[in-house]
């Protein structure tokens, strides 16, 4: 199994997409042999797909296809070389997911293939075993439905402890410890913009393009940063390095 | 029907709950010769009910219990002379006033019997049609069900349209903006902190403690600041003052 699970998309300042984990994709594709990608845009509201699809494809050098183009979505998934999953709402995502029958084809394809999936943002939340930790606004009537759940632990993307003065809304640290007081038994790892983990068969790494730390949030623990996975090593069944 | 729609509970540098529209709430319950009033505390997740329920009885100089102690919650809406819906995470509120079968009491109470219904936040979101338009992060397995619907058009609480420098995340207007373009016939009313709608039978005022504006969003039209609820008269079946 290669999982590339990103904060986000573009990181502030820069142009590219996925730019700041552009070595480390081109050196899979590599590594994989991989000529084209099968695009999952679902996430996108204002964004068109294709033109999505050619940016990916520009950065990564290799052939994209939005699957909305498919006659079967599952039967491309099934036929895939790499699965690229967009970032964008996180609700529409999931179900779009769910109805398109595309849950079970990309675990099999991942777990069983080996297809290697990269999600950002929204297409990291959906790689975690449920969507109770976006922060995305529930656009449409949906449900909380079980994610893919390639990742065993719930991620929140964006992760940033600034927040704007004036504001009285619960920050994001409170929506956090909220989260593990509703879920005591569960944890989240809080990824800053410009971070991701990379899981590749049986390892676990972490990287950030600014040298920041992850921040792992758990019921009556205070949440700490960490600048290596050695943390996680209770919460995955991942060699930690 | 009495409905007081608050964006928020404290103002930054306050300490009073609903300090900032007391004057108004306070001129309410003398009107209706109010003495008690019952408390909705779900959306609370690490705030003790009855700390927050004894706070609002200090403010409010009326009794108020919360409803968490009542064998038939349902009856203790039926008996109510005022409904105070407390802030805090929307999906939790939400899903407790369906599972605790409060929609149809609450409902029938504020359009039948007239009970001023007083929501700040969470509890603002939860009296417009559905919880579409909520910041919070969805907690627990959780469906978007409709909301009591007192108000007829949604509402985004503690609106605010700065952000924060490096974050690369969707700001709150593109999160409204991804709202309207899935929901195009649908409209948007974006409270800033400190600001209240207040429905008395026919009539809807607007106040903003820190004579700020309201927005507007639509799909396909620049979203616009008002200081008057005259931008509202398309959307909603009150005289707008």
């Amino acid at each position: 199994m290669e999982l590339f699970l990103l904060s986000n998309g573009k990181l502030s300042g820069e142009d590219e997409l996925l730019g700041y984990a552009k070595s480390r994709l081109l050196a899979m594709i590599e590594r994989h042999g991989i000529t084209s990608a099968v695009f999952v845009p679902y996430a996108l509201i204002r964004t068109d797909y294709d033109q999505r699809a050619q940016e990916l494809a520009q950065t990564l050098g290799i052939q994209v296809t939005s699957i909305h183009h498919a006659e079967s979505p599952a039967a491309a998934i099934d036929q895939a070389q790499c699965i690229l999953v967009s970032g964008g709402n996180t609700w529409m995502l999931n179900q779009m997911l769910h109805e398109k029958g595309l849950i079970v084809p990309i675990q099999r394809a991942v777990r069983e293939r080996g297809v290697p999936y990269v999600g950002w943002s929204a297409g990291c939340n959906v790689a975690t075993p449920s969507i109770r930790t976006t922060n995305d606004m529930p656009v449409r009537n949906s449900v909380v439905l079980p994610a893919l759940g390639l990742f065993p632990v719930q991620i929140n993307p964006h992760y940033i402890d600034a927040h704007i003065s004036g504001h009285m809304g619960e920050t994001r640290d409170e929506r956090l410890a909220e989260f593990c007081a509703v879920n005591p038994s569960e944890s989240v790892v809080a990824l800053r913009e410009g971070s991701l983990l990379h899981i590749e068969g049986n390892d676990l790494r972490y990287f950030s393009a600014r040298d920041q730390g992850f921040k792992v949030f758990r019921h009556g623990v205070e949440a700490r940063e960490y600048d290596n996975t050695q943390a996680l090593r209770p919460l995955v069944p991942f060699t930690c390095h």
